[in-house]
C-alpha cells in the first residue's frame, strides 16, 4: 500500500516526531521497564510536567491515564456524580456520554441542540441539582465547538457544579482557564497523533472531594476498584499507578507533549486556524460542497464536516487514490457528508496539497 | 545505557519477532487506520482466530480486549455475579481480585493459603451459593501454580459456578480445557512479550447468559457502561470494539501469537520446563540460595521466586551490572527474594548465561 496521509478523525495522522521518540524507547527498553520502578516515576511526572505547563494546569490538578476517554466517561460519572450530571448534548459522543448516566442508573438530565448546532449561553438552562455539567469543546461527530468563553461562562454560573470539558478530538488547542473548570479529558489517537489505548484525564482537587465524599457517605454505593478516583490519585502522588498502564503510551505523550512546546501551543493554535480557514473558505466556494455547521462562531477548527452534493463516499474513495484519508459523516449522514480532521500533525503544506486534491474529486 | 535482558515478571523482554511487526505495522500505517473500518475487523478477526487456535476455544468462546488485567477483574464481578464470588486466595494478586469485590460490595468469600503455600483439591471448601470462582493458574507474586488438573477437577466439581482462570503471568502454558471452566485472561506484557495496555479476556456464553441476567433482572444493579460484557459480545460478534481501541497493539498480539503457533506451542512449553528446570537445579544446588515454594507440584514454570541468604537487592544490582534484570520479591519479601521471569521471549542460551551470572553474584 502507498503511504496515506490521515486527515481523518479517528485514529489519525501520527505526529512527526512520533517514530524518532518511539525509536528512542525502544532502544531504552522503555516497554520492558518495571512500572514499580523510579525509571517509571520519572517517566510519569515528564509527562505530567509537560502536561501541566501545556494546558497550564494550577497546582491542584492532577493527570490520570485511563485506557479510552469512554472509560474517563464511566469514572466521571462513577466517582463526581451521587445523582444528577447534566450534558449539553449536540452529537453522538456527547449523547453516549448521557447514555452512560442511564446505564449507571443516575438521574441524569440532558439538553440537546440539533445536528450540526451548538448551545448560546442565553438558552442553555441547566438544573440547579446539578453536581456535574458535561460540556464538548468539540462534538467529534459534528464538527462543532463550543467556544471557550461559553464554557467559562457556563461554569461561573454553576459554582455547585462540577463542570467537566471534553476535548478528546481538539486539545491542546482549547485554551481553557482550569481554574473555572475541573475536569477535562482527551485521547492520544486525535490531536496528539500517537496510536489509540491511552484516554489523559486532567482533573481537579473538587473532583477527588466529590468521589471521597461518596465513598464515605453513600451506603452500598461503589466507585469502582482500581480506577476508583481516590485510588488513582493515591496512586498519582507517587507517579505510579493502580494497574500496569500503557507504560510506552504514556513515555510517548510527554515526548509529544515537550515537541507542543517546543513549538509553542500559540503557533499550534495560529496554525491549525490558518489551515482550518483554508478548508471552509475553499468549501465555501467550491460547487458540490457546502459547510455544514451554520454559525461561524461554532465551526471546528480542529474537524471540519462538509456537505457533499452527491455520495460521499465516492469522493471518499477518490480522494484515497490520490493518498489522502478523510473520514466519512457520522451516523445517519455518513454517505452525506465528509469528515476532516486538521490536527497538529498536518502541515500547511499537506493541507495545500489536499485542497487540490479534494477539488480534483467532487 | 547498554541492552539489558529482561528476566522481570512485571514487564518482561520483548518477543524476538516484535520489532519486526511493529515495522510491518507502522509501514502499513496501522496506527492511523479506522477503528470501524474493514481493515481493523480484519485485524481484530486474525487475532481472535489465532488466539482461537493457541488456547484451542470452543465455538461458544469470545475474545474481548480491555486496557489491563485489573480491569478484567473489575468487568468479571460487575457483570457475572450478582451477590457472592469465591477466591482462593495465596497472593497478592488473587487477594486483589478479592478484595475488588469487597469495593463493588458483593457479599463474596475467599478462602486463603501461606504465601509460597498452593491448595490441594481436598483442602478446598467451596461455597454452594457461589456464582463465580477465581481460581489463579499462576499467582505472579508468590510463584505458586495451580495444576491445571485441579483447576478442571474443581471447575467440574462446581457446574454452578463460573469458573474464571488468572493465567497473567503464565499464559499459553497451561493447558486448559476451556470446555470445563467458562473464563481466562492474561496480559501481553508478560509472556507474549508486548509492551504493556492490553488486557485480554477469554469468556463464554454462560458468563454472558449471566451478565444478561444480572441486566434483566437486578433491579438497580448496573453492569457498567461501554465495557460492560454484553456490549463488548454485541460489538464482538462485528469484530469491533465499544471504544476506540488499542490497535496496534490488537494486531501486534496477533502476529506474535501467530509466531507461537508456528512455533508450536507444545515446544513453547516443553522448552519453558527445561529451562525451569535448569533454574530451579541451580537454586537447589547453589548455597545463599533457596527455592521458595515447598511443594515442587506447585512451583511455577514462569516466576520462579527464590529466598536469598543475603539482602536480595544486592544480588539484583550484581546481576544488573552483568546485563540481566530480575524482580525484587514481592511486598514484604521485597529484600529477601528474588523473582525470575522464564517467559518464551527468552531462549535456553539466554538463561544459561543468567545462571553463570546468577552464580557469581550470589
Amino acid at each position: 500500500m502507498s503511504h496515506q496521509t490521515f486527515l481523518t478523525p479517528g485514529p489519525s495522522a501520527l505526529y512527526p516526531s512520533f517514530e524518532k521518540h518511539l525509536r528512542t524507547a525502544l532502544d531504552a527498553q522503555i516497554p520492558s521497564i518495571s512500572h514499580r520502578g523510579k525509571k517509571f516515576q520519572s517517566i510519569y511526572r515528564e509527562t505530567f510536567e509537560a502536561l501541566q505547563e501545556l494546558f497550564s494546569l494550577p497546582e491542584e490538578y492532577a493527570v490520570l491515564f485511563c485506557g479510552s476517554a469512554n472509560e474517563i466517561w464511566e469514572r466521571l460519572l462513577m466517582n463526581c456524580v451521587e445523582k444528577h450530571s447534566f450534558h449539553l448534548v449536540n452529537g453522538a459522543f456527547s449523547k453516549k456520554f448521557y447514555q452512560f448516566s442511564q446505564q449507571l442508573h443516575l438521574q441524569s438530565g440532558q439538553q440537546t441542540a440539533a445536528f450540526g448546532a451548538g448551545f448560546e449561553l442565553e438558552n442553555t438552562q441547566i438544573p440547579k441539582d446539578t453536581e456535574l455539567l458535561a460540556l464538548t469543546h468539540n462534538e467529534t461527530s459534528a464538527g462543532v465547538i463550543m467556544p471557550e468563553e461559553v464554557i467559562h461562562q457556563l461554569a461561573t454560573q454553576n459554582p455547585d457544579a462540577l463542570t467537566v470539558v471534553d476535548m478528546v478530538s481538539s486539545a491542546p488547542y482549547p485554551q481553557l482557564d482550569f481554574r473555572k473548570i475541573d475536569s477535562a479529558y482527551f485521547s492520544v489517537q486525535k490531536a496528539f497523533g500517537m496510536p489509540a489505548g491511552l484516554g489523559v484525564w486532567l482533573v481537579n482537587k473538587a473532583c477527588l472531594a466529590k468521589a471521597e465524599e461518596i465513598e464515605k457517605n453513600i451506603e452500598g454505593r461503589s466507585t469502582g476498584t482500581y480506577h476508583r478516583l481516590t485510588h488513582l490519585w493515591e496512586t498519582f502522588e507517587k507517579f505510579e499507578t493502580p494497574e500496569t498502564p500503557n507504560v510506552l503510551g504514556i513515555y510517548l505523550l510527554g515526548k509529544i507533549a515537550q515537541d507542543m512546546l517546543q513549538k509553542g501551543r500559540d503557533t499550534i493554535r495560529k496554525e491549525t486556524d490558518l489551515k482550518a480557514n483554508m478548508l471552509y473558505d475553499f468549501v465555501e466556494k467550491k460547487e458540490g460542497l457546502e459547510i455544514f455547521v451554520q454559525n461561524p462562531a461554532h465551526r471546528s477548527p480542529t474537524v471540519i464536516v462538509v456537505n457533499t452534493a452527491t455520495e460521499s463516499s465516492k469522493i471518499i474513495q477518490k480522494i484515497a487514490a490520490k493518498g489522502f484519508e478523510i473520514g466519512s459523516g457520522y451516523g445517519e449522514y455518513k454517505n452525506k457528508q465528509i469528515r476532516i480532521a486538521n490536527f497538529p500533525a498536518t502541515s500547511v503544506a499537506q493541507i495545500e496539497e489536499f485542497i487540490k486534491v479534494l477539488d480534483q474529486s467532487v
